[in-house]
């Protein structure tokens, strides 16, 4: 069965590509920007087409769903391309689908500030999706370039369900009801999403996590039972928001981009500033299996166990990365 | 038996892509840039991608040689992208495949003047190709980009034939030795072009022709019997240079770009500065049947008219546009 993590941002490496090949991980939806404009988005595509020729026996470029059974029968990875704001496409809505052809295959229509298409879920007034984001709501459905709201407000998320024609999906974050984190959902939202066909891929952030560093496997677990038992198997995946090998200057430009002079701290502190640590049974790629072990320690069965592991996923993106019918 | 133009800088409208369609055109290789940097070559892709949007019955874009065959069976056009000057690399070895991702199939290693990469046929000292061209050039190998040296100097041409590990091409030029042009090529350029499976595509460009505007077919396609005497049938095509509709602020940014301040007039004249006029058998794409009939005869087999009209770019596309083996 594939394995596929819909979210990291880490600091690659040859040793991470190991890792992720030790940990049988066939596709990761790697985050390549925060704040970039298009050129310098550009610039880490370059960045990621060296390393898929450097090596190309771990990693390779992913399109689709059939590159994730090629990962699969080859024992490699598929790297998806996504940006966690869409500044890449900067005021012009051309660029969703170059964008496209260059990899990209999920974009927040957010990060945590008002966008030109929506509202982030830190700041003050939530006023929905814009006029330039139904344009590029419309524009990501035609190319096939999922709408990804894990960082955006309520309002403006449950507008972008309402909007978009195809299933978006929240690729990062988990239930408020478990953790009321800001970054976290509403029941209402993860209601919305999944049955309009959206995707959740659960955190293993730890400022997404009950108890944050000290979140036991089980209480993950059994989030993603209750979870499961909400809104039903088959919209839910991981998207672990693995921030691996990062020094601390990585998550101030995630915070602070170009926007602010004054030191703003996210979802840490003037006391905490940096990335937090791990939970004990979460550290790398090669930990997945615990997580697999967790689901059916809380009583999943191997078929649904194996849904969140991969096969949602899977089904999502062969359903999400081509052109609209 | 596909017919494929390997150069056009038009003032592309429904109208041209229409009589593209009456012509029978199956692929043209389109200029969509001359001196544009990086960012404004994307704005040309995106204009494309939104007529290959609202156009889909006349035309889309073209990767390899199975295009040309999809637009044979469905009588359209395929459009590949090729850029006259390679500005939008920059000085960024990376942008060579992210350009090619975008559609790029063919790109000059100069326009008229010195480029980061090597001389134009208009400098007054021919120095070859430079570190950073041997280096896009096996950059330009590897992904599938052909190196043009239609606007190269004598020297940069010949290393550019020898330096390359695949064939290149000189995609819109004629025999020195018909009309002695600047721009035309010496027989010691075509015989190393084509020894070395290059392509050259016949100019139908009037400043290309002997006679300029006033070119018979009869002359035009005796010489092109006298080429395939000397270099053979198979390395031989057609690649206009129509610049159909252009108005003459667009051969001003061909010959001036940014560059120079002082009129440059480039294969024109104080006294003709514009686009010169078309002879009277070649003025746009439904006129290829005239060419096609002028190689019948002035002798030529109805193979290897076709050979000349398609065929042979066809069987070049297949064999460049991939990755290199």
């Amino acid at each position: 069965m594939p394995l596929i993590d819909n979210l990291q941002f880490s600091n690659w490496s040859p040793k991470i590509f190991e890792q992720l090949n030790a940990g049988g991980v066939h596709a990761v939806h790697a985050t390549i920007v925060y704040h970039e404009n298009f050129r310098e988005m550009v610039a880490r595509v370059e960045e990621w087409n060296l390393w898929f020729e450097q090596f190309p026996e771990l990693i390779f470029m992913g399109r689709n769903g059939e590159d994730v059974r090629r990962a699969e029968a080859e024992n490699k990875t598929a790297i998806f391309f996504g940006f966690q704001n869409p500044s890449p496409i900067e005021d012009d809505i051309g660029l969703v689908e170059v964008c496209h052809t260059l990899g990209a295959r999920f974009m927040q229509l957010t990060y945590n500030n008002q966008s030109l298409l929506a509202t982030g879920c830190y700041e003050d007034v939530d006023s929905g999706v814009t006029r330039f984001g139904k344009q590029v709501i419309a524009e990501m459905n035609r190319v096939g370039l999922v709408i990804d709201m894990s960082h955006s407000a309520e309002r403006s998320t449950l507008e972008a369900i309402e909007i978009s024609e195809r299933p978006i999906a929240i690729t990062h974050a988990n239930p408020a009801w478990w953790h009321p984190a800001l970054r976290n959902k509403s029941h209402e939202v993860l209601t919305e999403l999944t049955q309009a066909g959206g995707m959740l891929g659960f955190s293993l952030y730890p400022h997404h996590l009950a108890e944050s560093s000290q979140c036991t496997l089980e209480s993950f677990c059994e989030m993603v039972a209750e979870a499961a038992s909400r809104y039903g198997i088959e919209n839910l995946g991981i998207g672990s928001d693995l921030c691996q090998d990062q020094p601390d200057s990585v998550v101030t430009w995630m915070r602070n981009g170009r926007w602010t002079k004054v030191m703003d701290y996210g979802e840490g502190s003037a006391s905490a500033p940096g990335f937090p640590d791990q939970p004990s049974w979460f550290g790398d790629s090669r930990d997945f299996k615990n997580i697999a072990a967790g689901l059916l320690a809380v009583g999943f069965s191997q078929a649904d166990a194996d849904a969140v592991m991969g096969n949602n996923w899977l089904r999502f993106y062969d359903e999400s990365f081509g052109p609209q019918q």
